[in-house]
């Protein structure tokens, strides 16, 4: 897709930011489980996803992971522009969930958007606000569900993403996901087989199911 | 203190914005213990400190309050505005922790101001990702960091605040900042009485070795 097509407030620009913003971005093809970003060091620029699904996580230091959140077609991602915000001060990674096109917008390129242009800067606020919106129902699913429906809820959320009930997940990308441990994960999916509500193989669950799953993930607050 | 001295950009704004800003801004005044937003739906406004210090929560489904960040003088809380964003949809409370002076400033006067002024729509891009920061290193210690570090660092930043070694503080107020149950509060200040780190009285932890409290804030990574 055109850069114009999914830059959100293209039709507030003027046509010299159109064309700044036109010429700095670049489109670049990442491949699943390519790494786009990795940590407040790395300023690689704004990401705009043109297809494909990206996963942004954090990473704890002994390397376990949480995903924050999914970004799909349209969406931005700003953080990855670290450098651009003086008051971001942390480590966020972001991969490429399936083959990905996506948009790379220089930081200060964007910056200089945004300190001429009203809309792109409350654009930008309303972005952060959602990703933040995002956090916090992450911190809220962390401290208050038990981890059978943090699972269900997993499951149903890549089932979505990926439109069927077979999901090419194995358990450590689960974990990873979870910000959990591969064995715990291991003993929920046995516990779910025995169940009823999902089947686990070599790399693939299968939903089996949907409407039990969501009952446990909405239901199963601690 | 006077808005004008408050108000991060404010000489970068024109004087009719400033005198609409002026106008909105009511001072209140708050005891120790009260609310000044609860929820979403309580759309209060801005708050800006004056004086005093504001303790920003979320709360379980089962009333488990967990500490987000505290706010202090010059210190602005957007999130009390959630109308003004659409994309927030988060509960977040926020409580005086000391006498406190705020301004309230309406929703729709900020929101009308932001949508003038690059300088103020620019400044909460900034606001923003510095809670986002602040919030991200929480969930950072929630996965991270084992509950007698987080507890260390606990009495050590309210030592900080209060310019203290005599906390006020009940094992209830402790458990509430940590997102924890009281019983466990009281196991670790136990265990820390035992290693001659803090003493414990009623409604009172007195802080007897700062040093070594810091290397257990600092050095328990899990």
């Amino acid at each position: 897709m055109e850069l114009r097509e999914l830059f959100p407030v293209w039709n507030q620009l003027t046509e010299s930011q159109r064309s700044e913003l036109q010429n700095a971005a670049v489109l670049r093809r990442f491949k699943k489980g390519a790494r786009l970003h990795g940590g407040s060091a790395d300023c690689v620029g704004l990401l705009l996803v043109s297809s494909g699904v990206l996963r942004v996580f954090i990473s704890s230091d002994e390397g376990r992971e949480i995903t924050l959140y999914r970004l799909f077609e349209r969406d931005m991602c700003l953080f990855s522009a670290s450098c651009m915000l003086h008051s971001i001060q942390f480590e966020l990674y972001v991969e490429a969930q399936e083959d990905a096109e996506v948009y790379l917008i220089p930081p200060m390129t964007y910056k200089k958007l945004t300190s001429e242009s009203l809309a792109a800067a409350n654009y930008t606020n309303e972005l952060m606000a959602s990703r933040f919106s995002d956090v916090m129902f992450l911190l809220d699913q962390i401290l208050n569900r038990s981890f059978d429906a943090r699972l269900a809820a997993l499951l149903l959320e890549e089932s979505s993403i990926a439109q069927s009930n077979e999901l090419h997940l194995t358990h450590d990308q689960i974990a990873r996901h979870l910000g959990s441990a591969r064995e715990v994960v291991t003993r929920m999916l046995r516990h779910f087989q025995a169940e009823g509500l999902a089947e686990t193989g070599r790399g693939v669950v299968l939903i089996r199911d949907a409407a039990r799953l969501e009952r446990l993930a909405g239901a199963a607050q601690r």
